[in-house]
């Protein structure tokens, strides 16, 4: 029943007295981008509004979903674990979370079957202490202690972002396939490396010094760099060319020393 | 020299061809709450205007200090390590991190006292290839693969507090001595790039092909490597005595053409 691909749809977040329908919209569009798609308003004072469509973007039917509430107990009231962001310490004894362990009480909440909010407050007062009462624990977010005042739909966006970290972590990640080609292995960077080797003898670069080092470093720069097959190919060719330069050359001096 | 409370000082956020100036306020005001304040702007389409000062709030003066170039290159001049955010994959081959791994490798960069940049493109088009060309890889947020537009600054907002988040952790943490030559900055690698370009002319390797996808492959090849000063002398080195040996074999083709 409970499967990690639908544990995204156990988490709401709730917005309480927003003051800005912008705000609105560009949190809708922050949950929807992170896999998020419930979206309850308590109380908002400008709702629904054409810049809250607007900021949405393509998140227009996070919007349109929203459930909007008068008062925020029937918004909360199947909600088994409700995370509140708070920006400071409260008189309030509460739990202060960071983002990234909320996160992980959300997504373990979830995954058992729970019903979970996240509860964010008007813009400037942030949570009132009734509301603050409706929390298991608050979301604090280590900002610089010299401005720390994130826009609500930054904080939203911190919040949903960490869940869905935690939950690609649980979900198994989508791995970020190769954009390149198989990498050399051993064999094929040696190749390499003494074809390099004899195009620097070929085009003098050593000029009786020992080849010892530059070669040791440029080993190091190519391993660095992790190469595939088809750069090893191209590296290949330019070794080739220089090489053939140098046969050219090497014709032309001796010439040289005919005459 | 380098600590980790002025690692976040080497750190800057870089948004080209901005659109909205609303954006480019509230990428300030990201940037701030997390710490960093080192905003570049490259031609941004409207700037300074009254909604971005409106949007940064507090953190005004990010704004008020943030340097605007006409072009990308003056921008990451003196950076050793640029990582710009995409959020879809490009024909460009550029390894790809995702905002947690970004921010290890961002910090790692700049405890070692390397200029770091972090590069957004334009809202609709994002990074142009060109723009992608001065990237060390890539920052792709996993969002939802059904909707993944993020707004450029939850986008900046996502990949600072990462940094921030990583910076936390560090904090206290004693600094890595790095162990390599000096990283070579954009402007040394810009050089060196371009001898190489005129080196495989010289040796004709590109034999009537276009050089265009050859160079960007190399400039992926070098780019990744993250090559130190010495490093890049040594390959200056390279290049000089192939083209030396190009010149001769040139004047040996001449000879044979005049026989």
């Amino acid at each position: 029943m409970t499967s990690v691909a639908d544990a995204l749809a156990r988490i709401r977040c709730v917005l309480a007295n927003t003051s800005h329908p912008g705000n609105i919209g560009s949190a809708a569009r922050a949950l929807r981008t992170m896999g998020l798609r419930r979206l309850v308003l308590v109380s908002p004072q400008i709702f629904p509004h054409e810049q809250a469509t607007a900021l949405a973007a393509g998140a227009a039917e996070v919007l349109e979903r929203a459930q909007v509430h008068a008062s925020l107990a029937p918004a909360l009231a199947d909600c088994h674990l409700v995370l509140g962001a708070t920006a400071r310490r409260r008189g309030v004894e509460l739990d202060e979370l960071d983002p990234r362990a909320a996160a992980q009480r959300v997504l373990e909440a979830s995954l058992a079957g729970q019903q979970v909010a996240l509860l964010f407050g008007n813009e400037q007062s942030g949570l009132s202490n009734e509301e603050i009462q409706h929390c298991h624990a608050a979301i604090t977010i280590p900002t610089d202690p010299d401005y720390g005042s994130l826009n609500l739909a930054q904080a939203v966006q911190v919040v949903a972002w960490e869940i869905r970290e935690a939950w690609l972590a649980r979900a198994g990640a989508p791995t970020l396939t190769a954009s390149r080609d198989l990498p050399a292995d051993a064999a094929q960077l040696d190749a390499l490396f003494e074809h390099l080797a004899r195009t620097l003898d070929a085009i003098d670069f050593h000029k009786g010094r020992s080849p010892e080092m530059i070669l040791q470093r440029l080993r190091r720069v190519f391993l660095r760099a992790e190469l595939d097959q088809r750069e090893v190919r191209v590296l290949h060719g330019i070794c080739a060319d220089a090489m053939r330069m140098a046969r050219l050359a090497g014709a032309q001096l001796g010439r040289a020393g005919e005459n």
